[in-house]
């Protein structure tokens, strides 16, 4: 499968009163993180999603995450993030989160192809998963997304 | 069990470019949700953590949902947490959030009672839950938050 | 003018390590502000950029805001919001945030009426402000918003 | 002057429903700003403030900020960030962001060097900014983060 680590600073406002990351920041970075593995994969959702006015993106259906270790401000952390499995209308997605080699987080989630609903378009329909998609996110590759700091 | 039904309105900046909820609010909200139903317990989580140097709040340990319809901006939905379970150093929560009769999220945390662990105090140990927080939390009430408008 | 007070409750997710509100949810709450206003004035954001296509809302063109005071975690704050300038397609906003009688921040805003650029759809244009905008927003009336409790 | 300038991909939850970046991102990222270029100067706030129990960081005091235009999922922004005063207590700063060379947001802030009122430790006082980060900051020197891919 294609995978991807980006590399993410923890930053001060990702932090809470216990000085630690505030755990809804793991779920906004793994939104990030499948966006990043769709576009490293030639994928953008956004111009997808402007282009073709029924298409509704990849909605979240069902997710569990596991914590096992806190991250601090100024940690500079890895999302790995990858398919983990190919439904007709749905995939799952594997992230991991690491510091250093620890892993702080892992999570699963279940998400579908989504376009508007025919018969009501405010309300979403699944439908297959473009083969194209599957096969560049199938490809046996890893991307990696890393921080550089020069200085002049 | 003690449970807390508070209403929470769908704002412009919680919504993304598909116009709906981001996943990632309905996690910040159970965060909001759980020190809610603490507060109106009689245990606000801010000054207990202030007060006493080595209290780390309830961290999450583990966590699962299900989204099964979207919310967008200018609903008013409602947020249902209770605990589930109470174990010696951890418990576990339910949270629902509803849009009129439609349930859009359902989600379970397991969280743990938290203190610097005396070894590192970077790192956390899960110690018993105390006595008093299960009476408060384990009352049979419910406590609704509602958002009233009035003109003047 | 018309004039908005709403009570938001300080979260422990609107903190940050320094234990005080992250300065930039009070720019999210003026967000919000702005979309209640108009809401409460009959006028809601959401169905009129979704029902004209070309409509932008009401960008942020120009800010400035003054810091006062800290809030913390449990703090019941009140944001005060209302025009303060009509221009023919711009307009100013105050924004103020309380706690007890002590003002925490103090802002102004000035916003365009913006719609899609007819040469240009990425782009902007600002139009004249709608005059039943500025008729429903310069009355002389108070709204307030408070989060009401009840136990059963 | 110490100027830094960062990368930042423009991610889905960043943007609202008017599909382009919500306005408090900026901000967000202002803060971000601060803290990398006091990290890169080789001051990281995170330790500096948990080895001083009385040092409470550099609180915004004012700000201003003026918005151009507007970015968009997937853009590639770069983030500007320089001290343009100092003060004895209080210092600014000047951000700007730009998209390839068009300018999205310019903005001012004034911050203070605090340190816990000895007479009340829950407000503030302003302190004389340290010599060593005055110096530090005012380098003629530019630091670049940028992001980069590499497929394997």
């Amino acid at each position: 499968m294609l995978r991807l680590s980006r590399e993410i600073r923890v930053e001060w406002g990702h932090c809470d009163p216990a000085r630690i990351v505030y755990n809804p920041n793991f779920y906004d970075w793994m939104e990030g993180g499948l966006l990043a593995l769709f576009a490293a994969a030639g994928f953008d959702m956004a111009p997808m999603i402007a282009k073709d006015a029924d298409f509704r993106g990849t909605p979240l259906v069902r997710g569990d995450a596991s914590f096992m270790a806190p991250a601090r401000v100024g940690d500079l952390i890895v999302h790995h993030v990858e398919v983990s499995r190919w439904g007709t209308k749905s995939f799952d997605l594997h992230h991991r989160f690491t510091l250093n080699d620890a892993t702080l987080v892992e999570a699963n989630q279940t998400r579908v192809w989504a376009r508007a609903n025919p018969d009501n378009p405010q309300s979403l329909a699944a439908v297959p998963v473009p083969d194209a998609i599957k096969v560049a996110l199938s490809e046996d590759k890893h991307i990696r997304q890393t921080i550089h700091q020069e200085t002049r």
